[in-house]
C-alpha cells in the first residue's frame, strides 16, 4: 500500500472503529462517536469498548478484532496505558490507518517519550500510518465521505480549505472561527506529536487533492525542514499556503561567534524562509482568517492597483493608509471611468480614488460605481466599504454589489456594516463569495497578501548553479583542523578555503615585527590595513584591533607599535593587507539552523551589521533567482557618481558570489559557520574582495 | 459663560430642541428624536418642525423661538440651505449649545467652504459653541443626563470611555463594536468638520470630568498641533489616551532638501510625536478596542513581567511569542510559587511559565494556579487562557477565576473559549471586569500597551533648558539672506549661526587654487578633508564632492585637481576642513511639519541615513528628559575599546547639544529646515563637531 493509500485510509475510510467509545457524555470517546454520526459519515462506524453492550443504539465490540468487517481507520481514545495493546490489536486486525487521540506521550516527560518510541516502532512494524498521539482528530467534508473523527464542538461547513494544526486546542478555536465566518473546510488534521505523520505528509497528500484549494497551517516546528522547503516551494505555486508559525528560536551559543549567528537567532530567519518557500505568513490567528477568507473566495488580483468605493470618509482613509503602508497603490482612475462616475453619482460625491458616494448613496449608486470600477482596466482589486450612517437598506445594497461582481472576474473585498438588514447583507455577500470584514484595515491586509502571493507564483523557478572549485583541497583543510582538535579555523585556513572557491582576497601577509611590516607593505603596495592576527579575537574592530589606512612606512611602524601595546603577549603578530577603498561593504554568512539546516545570509556589512539589521536569509541551496532577490532586497543602495551600469554589474557579480558561496556551503558540510565580513566592492575593477572572514566547524560531522 | 459651561450646555443640557425633527421613519431628524426618548433623556425635549403639529405624541414647534422654555442645546438636522437661518433663530432665543448634523459644508468644495465660514462667524458673534457640522451627534450616558443626541443604531452601555471621532461613519462602527464587546461609554462626540469645537476642546473638557476614565480618538488631523501636544502631554499623565491616527502626510517638496525632510514625510514622525505626548497609538480600530477593553477594566501592570496560565500548549506559545515580540518578559516563577503549583495541580502539568494545566484541568485547578500567580510578587500581569478541547464547564471555570481576581489587585486578561456554557463564561468575565479576547495574541498586545503607558506616566516631566547664545547675531544673518532673495543659506552663514549657538566646528577655509589649498591645510593641520564649495550641491557625498582623508600637500593638490575636473565651472572653489576621526556619526535636523510645527530629529548619520532610518523625532521644544530619550533610543550603540565612562559622557554631551539645537530652532522661527550631518564625535576630547550643515529659510515669516 502506498503512503497515499494509507492516508486515504485515514481521510477516506469506508469503515471506522472508535476504540474507547463511551456512553458517558462529556467523555472524548463519546463525543467522537457522536460527531461521526451527527456529521453523517457515509461508511460504517463500529464502537469498541469491553465494558458496554451498545452505545447510541449501536452494537459495541469488546475488541477491534471482534468486528466482523474490515476496518480502514481506528480512532483510539483509550487511557495511555492501553494504547500499545490496542495498536497491537489493530495490527493483528490489519487496520491500515490510526488516529490516536490519547495524550501523555512525548509531551509528558521521559516516560512519555519512551511510550512514544514504542508506539512509533509498533506502527512502523505493522506498516500502518498514524495521526497523533495527543491530537483532536481528522475531518473530511467530502460529500461521499462526511468524516468528522474529532471531538470538536463545531461541525465545519464544506469548502476548499485544508487545515493543519500542531495544537489540538487551536484546532478547536480555528474550526469555531471558520464556522462563524462562513469559511468552508475540505479537510482538517490535528497533528499532535507527529510521531508518524508530519505536516510534510499532509502537504504532499493535499498537493494532489482537488478538494483542497487553500492550505492553512499552525506550526510550532518544521519536522524535516529540508523536505518542508522542497514540498512547500513546489506546492505553493499551485495552492496558497498560509501559516502561523509559533515558537521563537531560543538564542544559542552560535550567536557569539558571528553576526550571521546572532541575526539568525531571531524571528527574522523564519520570516525570510517562509517567504522563500512562497508560504504566506500570518502574524496572528485573526490575520490568518482575514487572509483565508479572501484567498478561498476571490481570484488573485492581477497587480497592486486598488480602488476603494465608500460612502464615508473615515473608513476609506483607514483603508487607504493600510493599503499604502503594505505596498499597494491607490491609483488614479482612468478619465473614462471618472466620466462615467460623474454621470451616475450624486452631485457632491468624489470621483477620485477613494470614490466617496457620501452617506445618502443607495443600492443604485453602489451598483453604478462598482460597475465602472470593475470595468477600469487599470484597477486590479476593489475594496467596497458600506458603513451607513443613515437608514439605507443594506441587503439591497449587498444584492446589487454581488450582482455586479458576478459579471466581471476581479478581486472584490468588502467592509460592511448596516443598520437596516445589516446582518442579512453580510450573510448574502459571504454566500456569494465576497468576503466581509468588520474594520477597513483588514481587507487591505488580505489584498496585500494576495498581491504578494501572486508575485511569488509568477517569479521564475530558478536553478542551482555550479562553478569550478577545488573541493577536495578545501575538505583536506577541514579534516586537518578537526584532527588538530580545533573548532575555529585559522585565518590562513579560511583564506585558503575561499581561494579554492575562487573568491578574491586582497594580498596580505603576517608579520612579527614593525620592520617586517614595512617590508610587507612595500611588497603589497600602499595603502594597507593592519590587523591583530590572533585567532581568539573574532570581532577585531570591536576591540580596536584594526588600523585602517596606512600610507607609508612611518605609519606602518607606528601602527605596529600601538597594536602590540594594546594586545600584550609574548608572540604578538599582525597581518598586513592591501587596503580596498570601500565603495560598498556587505556581509555574506552561513549558519546551521536547527530548523532549516544551512542558512545563507546577505546584508549590509561592517561593524554595524547587527545594529542596522539590513539582512536577508535563504535556505541552502540558493538558486540564481533567489540570489538576485537577495541582492535586490537589501535596502543598501548602490549610490555614487559612477555610471549606473557599474552598479548593475556590481550587483550581478555579487549575486554570482552568493551562488558560489552557496555551492561552498553544500560542498563542505563540516562547516558550522562561515562569515565573510566585510566583502568589499572595489569600484575600479568592479570586483568584490573578501577582506575578512571567519569559520567554525560543525559540532560533529 | 465659560467654555466649560458652554460644553456643559452641549453635554449636560437640561433642555434639548431637535430642529428638523420629522415624523418620517428613516429620516435623521426622526432617528435623533427617537434616540433621545428611547435612551431616557432626563431633561425636556422639544421637537421643532414648521410642517408638523406633533411628533411621537409631542407638541411640535414651528421655530425654536416659539418654545416657551429656555433651551440649552439645539440639535440641527435641517437641509443645508436652512442651517444659517436656524442658527440665527437659536441666537435670538439665546441657545448656548449647538450640534449641527447637516452635511454639505467644508467637505463639499468651495460653496460649502463659504457656508462653513458664515456658520463659524455666526457662532462666534452669538457667543455660542458648536459641534459639527457634518457629524452624527453627541452622547452622555451619565445617569442624571442620559443624552443620546445621535442617529446611531446602537445605544451605548454606561461606562468610563470618552470617545472622539472625526468621522461620523466610524463613530457608528465604534458604538456598535463597543456594545458587542460590553465596553461602557461615558461620553461620545462625533466632531465632523470641527468648524468651532475641536478635539482639543473635548480633551480639555474631559481632563476634568470624573466620569471619563479612558479616552479613545479617531483623528485625521490635529487642529492646532502645538495646543494638542501641550494638552495631550498633561492629560495623558492622568488618563490613558488611545488614538487611531489616519491620513499619511503626503510627501512634499521639503523631502528633496534634507534627510530630515525626507524622513519626516512618512508615518514615522506621527508615531514618535504621539509617543512623546504619551498617547498610545493603535494601528487599527480592532487593536484600539483590544487596548480599550484592558485599560478600562484592569489596573495598570506594575512592570513587564507576565505569567501565562493555560490548559493547552499552542495558544500559550502564541501568547508567549507575542509578549516577547512586544518587549514583555515571560519570567521564571518564584520557587515558592512553583512548589504551591506542584502541590495543587495534576501530575503531568507544567509549573514553568507558561503554567500548562493540560486539557483535563477544571475550575479547581484554575483557581489554585491563579491564586498562586496572583500572589507571586515577581509577576506583574497574568494572561489566562482557557480553550477547552473537552467538555469542561466554562462558566464554572470563569466564576472561580473572577473570584480569585477579586481578592488581589493585579492585571488579568483572558483568552476564553469553551464548549460548555462558553458564551455565559465570557459574559460573566466581562461583567466582572476581566476582558476576554478571542485569540491569544490580543491580550499580549493590550498588556504591552499598558506597560508602555505605565512607563510613560512614570517618566519625569523634564524641562526646557536655555544656554547662552548670540540670538541677535543669528537673526541678522537670516535677515540678510532673506533681503538678498536667497532661500538656501551659504555654508559660511550656516557655520556662523552654529558658532553663535556655540556648536563646535572643525577649523576650515575656502580656497580657489591647489596652492591655496596646500597652504590652508598646513595652517589647519593634517589630516584634512576637501569638499566642493558650491551652495547648489546639497548632498555632496552623493555626487563624489568630498575627498575624505588627505595627509600631505601632494594629496591635497591632487584632490583639488580631481574635484575641479569633476565639477567644471569658471569659479570652482573648494573647502578645506580639519578631519575629525569619526568615532560616531549622527545626524541632527529640524523640519517644519504642517501638522506639528518644528520637529527635531536625531539619528544615525552619514550618507546612509535614509537607508538605515535609525532616527527619532520630537516636537519642539525638546525637554532635557526627551533629549536623553532621543539619545538612548537610536539603535546606534557606542562601541569600541575605550572606557565605558567615555561613552556615557559622549551621550550626555550629545543630549545637551540636542537641547541647544532645540533652543536655536525656537529662537530662529525664520528657519524652515536645518540639518547637521554628520555631527561627529572625536573620541580624544569627547567633543561633537558639526562637520557639515545646511539650512533653508521658511517660505514666509
Amino acid at each position: 500500500m502506498t503512503v497515499r493509500n494509507r492516508l486515504d485510509a485515514i481521510f477516506r475510510p469506508r469503515s471506522v472503529a472508535v476504540i474507547g467509545a463511551s456512553r458517558e457524555r462529556r467523555s472524548i470517546g463519546h463525543e467522537i462517536l457522536r460527531n461521526l454520526l451527527d456529521f453523517g459519515f457515509q461508511g460504517k462506524v463500529f464502537p469498541v469498548n469491553p465494558r458496554a453492550e451498545a452505545i447510541h443504539s449501536m452494537k459495541c465490540y469488546p475488541r477491534v478484532g471482534k468486528i466482523p468487517d474490515p476496518i480502514d481507520l481506528a480512532v483510539i481514545a483509550v487511557p495511555k496505558e492501553r494504547v500499545l495493546e490496542v495498536v497491537a490489536d489493530c495490527r493483528r486486525k490489519g487496520v491500515p490507518g490510526l488516529v490516536v487521540i490519547t495524550a501523555g506521550f512525548q509531551e509528558a516527560g521521559s516516560p512519555g517519550r519512551r511510550l512514544d518510541e514504542k508506539l512509533r516502532s509498533a506502527i512502523r512494524k505493522g506498516g500502518m500510518r498514524l495521526v497523533g498521539p495527543n491530537c483532536m482528530g481528522v475531518i473530511n467534508t467530502e460529500r461521499s465521505i462526511r468524516l468528522n473523527a474529532t471531538f470538536a464542538a463545531t461541525h465545519p461547513i464544506c469548502g476548499g480549505i485544508g487545515f493543519l494544526s500542531q495544537s489540538g486546542a487551536l484546532g478547536e478555536v480555528i474550526l469555531s472561527e471558520a464556522r462563524s465566518r462562513g469559511l468552508g473546510v475540505a479537510m482538517f488534521a490535528s497533528l499532535g506529536n507527529q510521531t508518524d505523520l508530519h505536516a510534510n505528509h499532509l502537504l504532499e497528500y493535499w498537493e494532489r487533492d482537488r478538494s483542497v484549494k487553500v492550505i492553512l497551517m499552525y506550526l510550532e516546528s518544521f519536522g524535516d525542514p529540508a523536505r518542508f522547503t522542497r514540498i512547500a516551494k513546489r506546492l505553493s505555486r499551485r495552492k496558497p499556503i498560509i501559516a502561523v508559525k509559533a515558537g521563537r528560536t531560543a538564542e544559542g551559543a552560535r550567536a557569539a561567534f558571528s553576526h550571521t549567528g546572532a541575526l539568525a537567532s531571531g524571528d527574522r530567519a523564519t520570516a525570510d524562509l517562509l517567504d522563500q518557500c512562497g508560504v504566506i505568513r500570518a502574524s496572528s490567528i485573526g490575520e490568518m482568517f482575514d487572509m483565508a477568507s479572501a484567498f478561498s473566495a476571490q481570484p488573485l488580483p492581477a497587480g497592486n492597483r486598488v480602488a476603494i468605493l465608500t460612502n464615508a470618509g473615515g473608513p476609506a482613509i483607514l483603508a487607504t493608509d493600510a493599503c499604502i503602508g503594505l505596498g499597494l497603490s491607490i491609483v488614479p482612475l482612468r478619465r473614462q471611468t471618472q466620466a462615467v462616475l460623474r454621470r451616475s453619482l450624486p452631485v457632491d460625491s468624489s470621483q477620485g480614488n477613494p470614490v466617496d458616494l457620501l452617506a445618502s448613496a443607495g443600492p443604485r449608486h453602489y451598483a453604478a460605481a462598482l460597475r465602472a470600477l470593475l470595468r477600469d482596466r487599470e484597477v486590479d482589486a476593489i475594496i467596497v466599504i458600506f458603513v451607513s450612517p443613515i437608514l439605507i437598506d443594506a441587503l439591497e445594497v449587498a444584492t446589487r454589489i454581488s450582482a455586479e461582481c458576478a459579471r466581471v472576474r476581479k478581486t472584490v473585498l468588502a467592509c460592511f456594516m448596516g443598520k437596516l438588514r445589516g446582518r442579512e447583507a453580510v450573510e448574502h455577500l459571504r454566500r456569494r463569495g465576497i468576503p466581509v470584514y468588520s474594520f477597513p484595515e483588514s481587507p487591505a491586509r488580505a489584498l496585500a497578501a494576495m498581491a504578494r502571493y501572486r508575485k511569488y507564483r509568477e517569479r521564475p523557478r530558478g536553478r542551482v548553479i555550479r562553478f569550478g572549485a577545488d573541493r577536495a583541497g578545501a575538505l583536506r583543510i577541514l579534516r586537518h583542523a578537526r584532527r588538530s582538535g580545533r573548532s575555529v579555523l585559522r585565518a590562513e585556513e579560511v583564506e585558503e578555503i575561499l581561494t579554492r572557491y575562487r573568491f578574491r582576497l586582497p594580498p596580505s601577509c603576517e608579520v612579527g615585527t614593525g620592520a617586517e611590516g614595512v617590508a610587507a607593505a612595500v611588497r603589497i603596495g600602499y595603502p594597507v590595513v593592519m590587523k591583530v592576527a590572533d585567532p581568539a579575537i573574532v570581532h577585531k574592530s570591536d576591540v580596536g584591533g584594526i588600523v585602517p589606512d596606512l600610507r607609508n612606512g612611518d605609519e606602518v611602524a607606528r601602527a605596529f607599535r600601538s597594536l602590540k601595546q594594546r594586545f600584550p603577549g609574548r608572540r604578538f603578530r599582525a597581518r598586513i593587507q592591501k587596503r580596498i577603498a570601500p565603495a560598498q561593504e556587505v556581509i555574506l554568512g552561513m549558519v546551521i539552523d536547527p530548523n532549516f539546516g544551512p542558512l545563507v545570509m546577505l546584508g549590509t556589512g561592517g561593524i554595524y551589521t547587527e545594529v542596522i539589521r539590513d539582512v536577508v536569509f535563504r535556505v541552502h541551496p540558493v538558486t540564481d533567482q533567489e540570489a538576485g532577490e537577495m541582492v535586490s532586497s537589501i535596502r543598501w543602495i548602490h549610490r555614487g557618481p559612477e555610471a549606473r551600469s557599474t552598479a548593475v554589474e556590481a550587483n550581478r557579480r555579487l549575486a554570482r558570489i552568493v551562488l558560489r558561496f552557496s555551492q561552498l556551503v553544500g560542498d563542505l558540510p563540516g562547516l558550522g559557520q562561515l562569515e565573510i565580513n566585510p566583502l568589499i566592492l572595489d569600484k575600479k575593477d568592479i570586483a568584490w574582495y573578501a577582506v575578512d572572514a571567519r569559520a567554525r566547524l560543525a559540532p560533529d560531522s
